[in-house]
C-alpha cells in the first residue's frame, strides 16, 4: 500500500473529547478515494458507491500527523475497488481500515460507464 | 426509525461535480450517531468503534434537504449498536443506509465502561 | 413546538472563551428556518427577510447537544412567520429564543410570490 | 458609523440559491460586535446578550465585497450597546441593519462585571 | 497604512500548539489583498500573481484581535502592487509583513488587461 | 522533490471567479511545510518563520487534483529550510513555487531550540 496524503490534526478536526472527530476522518478518506480513482480512471466524474465495514482501531490527538494509504483491490468494468488504511505517520499505528471502497466511473449522462482500465498506472509514465 | 436532524445542502457541501460530497455526508452521520448515543447513554464520552457496510444509493443536489434517521439495534454492556438511514426529506428517497454503527461508552480512563442502559429512553421522561 | 435538528458542540464551534460562538448558533438557526420554510412552502427559493429580537439566555459548552425548535406563527400570502427556540437537549434549558422569523417565498424572477399555503403540512401525508 | 471589516463573498458563503447565506452574514456580524466590544471594553470576556430586530434589506452575490459598520449606542455599567449596518462596499447599498446589539462584560467568574468605560476610545491613543 | 479588516482568533483558527495557524493568516491576507484590489481597480476579476518574502515576526493566541493593513506600492498597467502588515489590534505588535503583493487585473478572456488606474480612490468619492 | 499530499479542488476552495482561491493554496502549503518539519525534526513544536517570494504560475479549477511537493534545502541548528512546489497531478503543470520556507524548532519555553538533525530521515527506518 502506498501512503500519500498527510493531514495534521488541528483543533478544527476534533470532537468535544479532544480527539480526532471520526466524521472528519471519513471525510478525508472519501476525498482520497475519489481523487485516487480520478487519477487511475482518468475521468473526473467518479462517485463513491459502497464502503465495506469500517474498523476504528485507534484515535489521534491534536498535533498528530496521519497518512492515508490506498491500494487497488480490483478493476471492474465501470468501477474500481480500493482498500484504505489510515495510520499515524510517526508510529505507523493503524487508525482505521476499510477493505473495500467501490468507486463508480460515470459518463456525462450520470450513468455508470466502462473505463477501459485494467491496471494501476503512474501519471509520470503517461506524461513521458 | 425516527428522523431528527436535517441538513440543507449548500455549496460548501458539494464535490466538484456539483452533487453532495460523500465525505460530508459521512461526517453528518458520524455526528448524529455520536450525539444520539450520548443522549441514550447519558455519557459525553462516546466513540465510534465500527460501521458495517455503507451503501450510497442516491446522491443529493444543492438545495435538497436531507434528514438523518437513527434507530437502536442493540444495547451491549459497554456499547450501543445503531442503524442509520439518510433520505431526501421531500421525496423520502433513500440516500444512504448503514445497518450497524457500534458506539462505545468510555470511562474517564479512556477505556470501555458498562453503561447500564437496556432500552431507549426519552429525555422528556427523564426530566419529568 | 417541535424540535428536530440537533447539533453537537465541537471545538470548531467555539468562541475564544471556550463556549459556543453566538454567530455559529445564529447560522444554525437561519439554516433551520430556511429548510423548515422550504418544506412547508414546497419551494426551494425562500429567503430570510426579518428576525425579531433575539435573546441569548444561556450559552453551551463543548460536548453539549443543542436542539433547534421551530413553530409556525402565521402563514402570510407570500411569506411564512416562524418562531424558534434553541435548547440544551439534555436539560431542556433554553439557550436562545426568537419570536418571529419572516421568510419570504420567491419566484423565479427573484420577487416575492404567493405560496398558496395556509397550514402546516407533513411530508409523509403529501407522499401518501 | 465607521466601517472596518470587509468580506469577499466566496462560494463557501452561499446558500443553495447562489446568494450570500443569511446565517453566514449573522456569523460575521456577531464576530464583529464581539471584537469591537473587546477593543472598547479592554476585556476579552464579552458575550452577546441581545440583538434587536434584524432587517434583511438586500442580498449579496459571489464576488461582492461587503463591509460591516459598528457604532456605539450606549455604554451601560456592565454592558455596551452597539448598532450595526452591513453594506455593499462598491455601491453602499444597505444589506442588513440591527439597531441594538447588547454585549455584556464578564468577569472571571462568568458573571456580568462593571467595565468603567463611558466613551469610545481609540487604541492608538491608549498606546501613546 | 490603513487597517480595515479585523479578525477574532477563534479555536478553528489554531494550529495544534494552540497559536494562530500560519496558513489561516495567509488565507486572510490573500483575501484582503484581493478585495482591496477589486475596490481600487473596479474589476472583480483580479488574481494574486506574486508575493515577496514573508516574515512571521510574532504569533497570536486565541482571543487576540488582529487587523490587516494594506497600502498601495505601485500602480502598474495591468497590475497593482500592495504591501501588507498584520498586527495585534490591542498592542500594535507586528505579526507579519509582506512588502510586495502583485495582483493582476484580468479581462473576460482570462488574460491580463490594463486597468487605467493611477492612484488610490475612495468609494465614497466615486459615489458622490 | 517528493510529492505526497494531494487535494481535490472542491467548491469550498474556490474564489468568486470559480478558480482555486490563492489563500486556500497557501493554507495547504503551510500545513504541509509544518507537518514535513515535524516528521523530520521529531518535534511537534515547529513554527513557520519565513517564506521567500511566491510565484503564482497557474491556477486550478474545480475537480483538479493538486499535489504538494516538499524538499529540504538546508538543516540549520534550530531550523530547517524547505522548498515547495505545488503542481497539477494530472498534467504536472506547476501551480506555485516557493524556494525557501524556514521552519523553526521550538522548545517547551517557546524559544528556538537546536534539533540535532543534519539529514533527511525516513520514518520507516526509524521504526525498524
Amino acid at each position: 500500500m502506498r501512503f500519500h496524503t498527510r493531514k495534521w490534526v488541528k483543533p478544527e478536526d476534533l470532537n468535544p473529547n479532544g480527539t480526532l472527530f471520526g466524521g472528519r476522518l471519513l471525510e478525508w478518506i472519501d476525498e482520497e478515494a475519489a481523487l485516487y480513482s480520478i487519477i487511475q480512471l482518468e475521468n473526473e466524474r467518479v462517485v463513491t458507491k459502497y464502503m465495506s465495514e469500517i474498523d476504528f482501531k485507534a484515535s489521534a490527538k491534536p498535533g498528530d500527523i496521519v497518512e492515508i494509504g490506498i491500494e487497488v483491490v480490483k478493476f471492474g468494468t465501470a468501477s474500481i475497488t480500493l482498500s484504505c488504511e489510515v495510520r499515524n505517520k510517526m508510529t505507523h499505528q493503524t487508525i482505521i481500515t476499510i477493505s473495500n471502497i467501490v468507486m463508480v466511473n460515470m459518463g456525462e449522462d450520470g450513468k455508470a460507464k466502462p473505463h477501459g482500465k485494467t491496471e494501476v498506472e503512474y501519471v509520470s509514465k503517461r506524461l513521458e
